[in-house]
């Protein structure tokens, strides 16, 4: 394939136009929104706004105006990517904060069952996270930590939660969310899912497939900036008596009353802890306003064109460097990122990136590029896979150093 | 006192000077600086380069140019106003999260003494932390509410933790932080100290006061933006062995190898938990920036010199509408914050927003108003004052609703 014929998917793209309500720099080809998705158009002027006119000049009374509506405004933007009711959908705090709060309820919601069972490869938070909530909470709990594909075997009717990472965010593999939860279910167990690196890009079914518990981040495919602020999922039938234990005042029921004993607001509300960070909270707002109107079972196909053009031409041209893929091959079992694999992965990304190709690399040899079907093009894609080969073909890794410095997801 | 003299004693003020680096509407006299920092005049320009140039532009990148030092930066300036070292601060989270961070430490660092004694007049999110970490840690810990008046004299060798709001939200009453500290250690027990109502407003010597644990909110008199990140306080000593259960990754001592086992982090930095908010947390940093070259015995000379204006006006003119000093008379047992009671203090301070003067209430019957002594002047002290008698002189109060809306602290 050359070049004229990865034009000319894009121009057969239907989600093409979606590129211009993003600011891109021309000069990259960024395949990282799986860290940091780039900035949509529409928020610096909103931005501008909450700085200068509801801070600057409404002061306090913006609160009432604006602020105290933004989480539920954005738990109604959020709810259709993750196929989800609005009230099943609450924003607050980071993400790592909201996995303790869901690992908590779910511990207090299926009391007497002493066993966390979690992927070993699930992202480190989630591991900590839940080592924390068996070592910090009662005490009578312990984690289970088992390869992906050994989940189902080992449920069991002590299992009280199972925590999954729903892509994992070395390998880009798209674990069986719906089928898992069933298995779960079978034995009594919730599941809590981290969707951090699906959410935004692909069709979810939180209610229809049941889920339990889910948590995610804002700042990835949704695009919500920097550390945006991260949101929780409980479905309906599960928030009855639903209780968590960092009561802060923002998840009372009356918090304007200043009632000295904590009464949990109603739903979702009660999953708030303190005060929202109103700037970063209103820029994921504005972010989400992109994916009105969007296809998500079109953004999952272009998204794997995307990701099936990029392992082909890789393949293809740079196999014979000793790069290999690290992703499934089969496109149903992959989520919206491709990894591939070599000893030197880090100095041939440092490479990449000196040729204005941004991917990331992830210990000990994982190259790993986003596609975010909202912004990438097949001709991005098409030059990313060109760079890398004359990266590997002309050696330049070589004057690169060997050993990482820090990058982030 | 008349007007002139009010502006005599503002063209003598030698912090004046300092009100030009906020942006302040012109039509209003803003006297809630206590729930809502007013927006320093550095913030919209570094936020729209963030956003357009670090985000936009820098994209991932940025979280090695600037993002990752942010904490860092902030804490550098934090430090001299609580009088702490830089490396007993950080920021993270909201005030809420870090009170369950500190509890808990606290905890695990004063094994086998069940109580947690509390201010019952502590902010509510102090109290409900404080419960929600007897009820959902080890479970062997129980919470005693006594006045703060009778804190010294409930401290036993059961304690582990005393806990306090350094200045009650309400009354705006001072405790003697310092005095309690050292009688809490008498006893072995630790202290822990919510300032969100004190930094900003007064010399605090925290590490020379030997103030075990803090926390405080960045969105008051840090004037850091709506929901700012909050900072947390932990002296030298007890850093060691310091553990605590929101263990996310960016508490980790690697985040960037991503290693399955939690090794937290060195010093302050393992308080951290998930990505923090950027955006917010760049305006908090530059926000700092007014703090520079204050001298912190001057500022809080000039908000006793307001305050007690204030006190004096309000006394004088309105006594006799049935307005009370809901505050303490010395100003050494005061905050930066003067309250006064009335039956209807809810419509009152409705009226008085209507006559361009922001102060607020608190229920049931308490008028607050916050003295920012870095953009607040005497003329706006002589103002409220006088509409405050205007409105109860001409029952312009009675026009309002007797219950509240929701409002902010």
């Amino acid at each position: 394939m050359n070049r004229s014929a990865a034009l000319a998917l894009d121009s057969k793209d239907s989600l093409a136009a979606l590129r211009s309500s993003f600011e891109l720099p021309c000069d990259q080809i960024y395949l990282d929104g799986n860290s940091l998705g780039a900035l949509p158009s529409c928020v610096p002027e909103r931005l501008r706004h909450a700085v200068e006119q509801e801070w600057g000049r409404g002061l306090i009374r913006s609160w009432n105006s604006s602020w105290f509506g933004a989480s539920e405004r954005v738990a109604r933007r959020l709810a259709p990517l993750l196929g989800a009711h609005p009230d099943e959908v609450e924003v607050a705090d980071s993400t790592s904060v909201n996995l303790f709060k869901q690992l908590a309820s779910a511990l207090h919601a299926r009391p007497g069952r002493p066993r966390i069972l979690i992927d070993a490869d699930a992202f480190p938070t989630n591991l900590y996270m839940s080592d924390s909530a068996a070592r910090w909470l009662d005490g009578h709990h312990f984690v289970d930590r088992v390869p992906a594909e050994q989940l189902f075997a080992k449920l069991g009717d002590d299992v009280a939660v199972v925590v999954l990472s729903h892509v994992d965010y070395r390998s880009g593999r798209l674990h069986p969310l719906a089928e898992l939860t069933r298995a779960a279910h079978t034995v009594g167990a919730l599941i809590l899912v981290d969707l951090s690196h699906s959410a935004g890009t692909m069709p979810l079914e939180l209610t229809d497939w049941a889920v339990d518990l889910a948590v995610g981040c804002g700042y990835k495919f949704l695009c919500g900036g920097p550390g945006a602020p991260a949101y929780l999922y409980v479905r309906r039938p599960l928030q009855v008596g639903l209780e968590q234990p960092l009561t802060g005042w923002f998840g009372h029921a009356r918090p304007f009353d200043f009632e000295p004993g904590f009464d949990p607001a109603e739903g979702m509300a009660r999953m708030r802890c303190g005060t929202p960070p109103v700037l970063s909270l209103l820029a994921l707002e504005a972010a989400l306003e992109v994916f009105d109107e969007v296809d998500l079972q079109a953004l999952r196909q272009k998204a794997i064109g995307l990701s099936e053009l990029l392992i082909r031409l890789v393949c293809e041209r740079c196999g014979r460097y000793g790069i290999e893929l690290g992703s499934p091959l089969d496109p149903a079992l992959r989520g919206s990122q491709v990894s591939f694999r070599h000893p030197d992965a880090f100095p041939i990304v440092q490479a990449l990136i000196s040729q204005g190709v941004i991917g990331d690399f992830r210990a000990p040899d994982t190259l790993r590029f986003g596609i975010t079907p909202l912004y990438t093009r097949f001709i991005d894609v098409w030059e990313a896979a060109s760079r890398l080969s004359d990266v590997l073909e002309r050696d330049e890794w070589k004057r690169f150093p060997r050993e990482p410095e820090q990058t982030v997801t």
